[in-house]
């Protein structure tokens, strides 16, 4: 990989500060509770795997300093556990926060001294990581072989689903930057992804660092293109997918896939099977995140509204699993009906 | 109308400088033909109509300026003829431009004398400029009644389509300030529309002007608040309509209008008869401006892309017939099939 987005160091974890992208590369360090849990809020770290994976390490840094204070057992897991209550509140649409903080809460759980508590703390993090690593290979390899006997074209994606949002080598954008390498796609659209213009900052500029061509557009203008570019397909990522295979994403994710069904372009949504919720029956039952209307009246502290306007700025929207060509995990290519495909791939995994 | 947005003063045009709203107002003189081709072409002036208007009173400045060289009939003809092909390159899309400046032309062919020919063009513009005002006030009733007995619900627009973009008071959105001054809306949704934000800069400004409740949204959140608000219905303007109903209008527009369809909203365009144009067949006729790249890579003036990246930026979508539930034009409201309700109200109008 060209660049690291994530790594513990020096006894804590290290990320890049993804607000600064793409103009300077900088990194910083998450030294205890608030940084992460600021650096979450703020989106220096974003993307809803890599969040999940920054919690782990910010809870096994956590236990590391807990460590320090010579607290007792019991106060250290009620410690513990509040901290992690602590990082899940940080950002309410994405499903892998909340699984990754269970999973560490559950490792250390089973511990049996302090020290125990705090490595196992660490290993359960570490493995978290190392895992999404691997799936995001495994899921790359499955999206871009999707793409396999058309001939190379176009794709189309939305927001960032590359390294920089998991942490691995990307989900959605991992699949197209892998179907790039193999001569599968000659360029990508890439949507700037209003309001926080992740498309523009941050997928522009993993592209750039992989070398594969593309062109910013504007949100609203994918459908004019869709109409008028030889689109293979349109790729992107989930925040958190429903047990009917409906799908929470960046906000602007549902105006795509309907313009791909209005133009019968298949609509692929690829992620981790971390993010698949089973006991979200539906995405009514998702919770919307509504961001500062800051982040809409402004674009990088550029006031772009008339002074005394307001906005509405909800982050993510839900695509009924009806505009859902396929669904790709590491578990394999899941096809409706989704919830028979969702629950055979969980099993799979032994969840 | 609370502000002035074009007038002819001092034998020249004055308009509002659109490209420093939302944050100053300030009007320029366009003294010569170059003036007036340089502000359509940065859109200083912009919105169909207006670029109509505003051609046709340029020609009339042109015809007092060639005056004055004491140049021969024959070269004043051909002259004013070179001005109106300069004015209609600057923007290709609109179709009211091009009819402006043939219906100048036209009187101006009519005059016998250099003097007659600066009157008649004047004269023309002017009638060209009243004619809008008179017809978007009825156009705005209408759109206004659409609203009628379903008690007062929010709507949504995309770009810019008030007095700012028509000379009278607006299209769409003339109607939604009418649906308002009535009691029909609660409030209003305008999508930002990028790349040129017309909507955050514009929209907003006017209606901040006429004191109608509204909140900006990015144009990728427009489906997912459509999902979640109630929403009454769409109601957004055209640069041209072909002969079986296909819209293009401002990039975007496709999108809100799937969407629209998605959860069943009405999804009413707002335009005056000078905006259809017979001679195109259908959509696939209509040439889509690409405008620079820039305008996408900068947000005014800030740059969100990496150095060295590059955008797609078509300035118009296509809108099929089949997504639009009515045209509101002043000789009425047509419903499909549009072809043979296009046929009639030009008729209606003795085109």
């Amino acid at each position: 990989m060209p660049y690291e987005v994530i790594a513990w160091r020096d006894d804590a974890p290290r990320v890049l500060d993804q607000t600064l992208l793409p103009h300077r590369v900088e990194h910083i360090r998450l030294d205890d509770l608030d940084a992460a849990c600021q650096a979450i809020r703020t989106m220096r770290v974003r993307g809803a795997p890599l969040i999940g994976i920054t919690a782990a390490y910010a809870l096994a840094r956590h236990a590391l300093v807990l460590r320090r204070c010579g607290l007792e057992p019991g106060a250290v897991a009620k410690a513990m556990t509040e901290a992690g209550a602590q990082l899940v509140a940080t950002r309410p649409t994405a499903v892998n926060l909340e699984w990754a903080v269970s999973e560490v809460l559950a490792a250390c759980g089973a511990a049996e001294s302090l020290e125990g508590l705090a490595a196992a703390a660490l290993e359960r993090a570490r493995s978290i990581h190392e895992a999404q690593v691997h799936a995001d290979a495994k899921t790359a390899r499955l999206a871009a072989a999707l793409l396999e006997g058309d001939g190379a074209r176009a794709v189309i994606t939305h927001c960032n689903t590359g390294p920089l949002a998991t942490g691995g080598c990307g989900s959605a954008l991992g699949g197209v930057i892998e179907a790039h390498r193999r001569g599968l796609v000659t360029e990508v659209l890439v949507d700037e992804t209003r309001p926080r213009l992740q498309g523009a900052h941050l997928t522009s500029w993993e592209l750039g660092q992989y070398r594969v061509p593309h062109h910013i557009v504007a949100d609203g203008a994918a459908a004019s293109l869709l109409a008028r570019h030889e689109v293979a397909a349109a790729f992107v990522g989930a925040d958190r997918i429903a047990a009917n295979g409906d799908v929470a994403n960046k906000v602007g994710t549902l105006s795509l896939a309907l313009a791909c069904r209005h133009f019968a372009i298949p609509f692929y949504v690829v992620a981790p099977l971390s993010t698949v919720s089973i006991e979200t029956s539906s995405g009514d039952a998702i919770p919307i995140e509504e961001r500062s209307a800051a982040e809409v009246l402004e674009v990088d502290t550029v006031r772009i509204a008339p002074a005394g306007a307001d906005a509405y700025n909800p982050a993510f929207d839900v695509t009924p699993a009806e505009l859902v060509t396929a669904i790709v995990t590491e578990a394999g290519v899941l096809r409706a009906p989704y919830d028979a495909a969702i629950r055979g791939a969980l099993a799979s995994r032994g969840a």
